[in-house]
């Protein structure tokens, strides 16, 4: 239990996602932890994708790897969205150059009987809360360590398309053809992940981030019925259940990748903070955010880490302008890519540092 | 020249660009010929994709298609917005399950040498402007016929990514890295679709739409950058050139994918009708178009074709409930997917004919 983890050190992060005053603006970076670093190249070379997840030493050593070299204010946990569909008995590949692939993804709602609906998630996903616990134990309190789940809908997308897609359109025609079979199977992996993301907070984890991917194939009317209430209903029985269990709630992150139609939606939740994409206005949704006491996460265009430093600088301090320094929670509007430079990266983390204390 | 064509029958759809008064709604869809059409199949079967591209009869057959089994109120000529980087020298195929691919991307901006850099654009793509003169007459007047091009940003998308990608991060970096290479790029895109949407004009094409297909993975910061002025000196040029001509200018859409950020910006260009995808806010985008004098076009959700066909009527009654009558063109918000059935298309246009009288 959290109770018997060291001291916190730096708890920029947690203040900022409870509004609080902080005397900088925290920053930490979407999949900081990744190839992108030639030191997770390295451990990749000797161990494939789902063993580096599934193996806690490996998970808590890439999960560090960042922090060595950068100034953030947290960790997050190495793993993946889709060890849930795991956990629910799908066979998970991780294909060179083609990202995740299903061998047999769900092909009719008939397909969803293939499924376990009781999954023993400590006995499935045990390896991510032993990770968690290793690597809280290891940061010693430097910084706050991150827990996450991808959210239905991107899961359901995941695992009825078989991979990634520019349309997602068999999802998308479940969603028509058979709302309530997609909602019995949106409520099988809301049930699942709500379990998954209790036991990853008595694990260890200080914050919990949903990862909605594939909001934007949805339109808002959509997002209204097959996405939203399932992840109200995460946050809500997430902090709920941990209540149940006398644990403090943890700040939860919602970030809904192309939902720019659903913002306000979104900030009448019980989330603590809202991530955007780097489309989303910082303005627009500033002024949403704050009529609902909100924190706001982004949104820096990951592809301005290609830019030359000076660059990178500036376009960070106008990101700050922007948002402000209070009730804000600065990273990349998406995950970093591959062939970035370490060395970028770097300038991103230090110009927040220079052009945010309050 | 368009004088000699038969005279127009049905020009709904050319009044409701210009925001004329129109009995009916005007309707076409978005990749109308098409995959999901058994005799489009057919004639894909003996032959392949750019061989129907470059035979003027064979790309004038799969465009009449989708006119004789629905009440559609305009043809638009098959083709592809790849025509043009073959125009500039560079090879593209049509990879079976994986989209369209480029052998040999622009790796960096040195690559660009071995561009076409003065494509005489009437024997290169010549094909088109003869299938436009064939479709047009062969037409005879029912609906008027649309002609299109990728916009500069899209296209220069796909010869630095070299195919379909989630992220386009390699051009993206080109953005950050050589944003002056990439606006001669850009430059030299914009100069060529000039030349042939003009030529499109002269072949017969009554209406022009540019696909900016990949707006989405840009900010509104490099919209306004690298993607608008381009797509405006476009609008304005080909108006400009048609009028030196003795021409009159022909109405044209835009359509940005995902730039949801920017439809004002896009409204305050010399394009007569924004094209809206199916994220879009129907009420917020009229809002914005009546105050600078556009017509919109879309923008229901492709997918909800797969429902129930009861459900696809009440779901066109409600968009054209928000849309209105006036300025508007019903469209689905993206093109058909090649699993669609083609009586689930032929109820969204008759609901179109049943519910949008004046």
């Amino acid at each position: 239990m959290s109770q018997n983890f060291p001291a916190m050190k730096n708890d920029l992060l947690l203040r900022a996602a409870k509004g609080e005053k902080v005397e900088r603006v925290p920053v930490w970076v979407m999949r900081q932890a990744g190839r992108y670093l030639p030191e997770f190249r390295a451990v990749r070379e000797k161990h494939d994708f789902f063993t580096v997840c599934r193996t806690p030493e490996l998970a808590c050593e890439v999960t560090l790897q960042p922090l060595r070299r950068f100034k953030l204010d947290a960790a997050i946990i190495f793993s993946d969205i889709l060890v849930i569909p795991q956990a629910l008995g799908m066979e998970v590949l991780m294909v060179p150059g083609k990202g995740p692939t299903f061998p047999q993804p769900l092909k009719s709602p008939e397909d969803m009987e293939r499924l376990n609906h009781n999954p023993d998630v400590h006995k499935e996903l045990g390896y991510v809360f032993d990770a968690l616990t290793l690597t809280r134990t290891k940061l010693e309190g430097q910084v706050p360590l991150i827990g996450f789940s991808g959210a239905p809908w991107t899961l359901m997308a995941y695992m009825v398309e078989g991979g990634g897609s520019s349309t997602y359109s068999k999802p998308r025609s479940w969603l028509y053809k058979s709302p309530n079979e997609s909602k019995k199977l949106l409520t099988l992996l809301t049930d699942t992940i709500i379990e998954y993301l209790i036991g990853q907070v008595e694990a260890g984890a200080q914050l919990l981030q949903l990862f909605d991917s594939h909001a934007g194939v949805l339109d808002r009317e959509l997002f209204l019925e097959f996405a939203l209430p399932y992840l109200v209903k995460i946050v809500d029985k997430v902090k709920s259940g941990l209540r149940e269990k006398g644990i403090d709630p943890v700040p939860m992150t919602v970030f809904a990748k192309g939902a720019h139609y659903a913002i306000e939606d979104m900030a009448k939740t019980n989330y603590d903070i809202i991530g955007l994409d780097w489309t989303m206005d910082a303005l627009h949704a500033r002024q949403i955010s704050n009529a609902h006491g909100k924190t706001l996460q982004g949104n820096l265009d990951p592809a301005a880490l290609y830019a030359p430093v000076e660059q990178i600088a500036e376009a960070t301090k106008s990101m700050i302008a922007k948002f402000g320094t209070k009730s804000y929670i600065a990273n990349l509007g998406h995950g970093m890519y591959p062939d970035m430079s370490p060395d970028h990266l770097e300038v991103f983390v230090d110009s927040v540092h220079k052009y945010s204390q309050s």
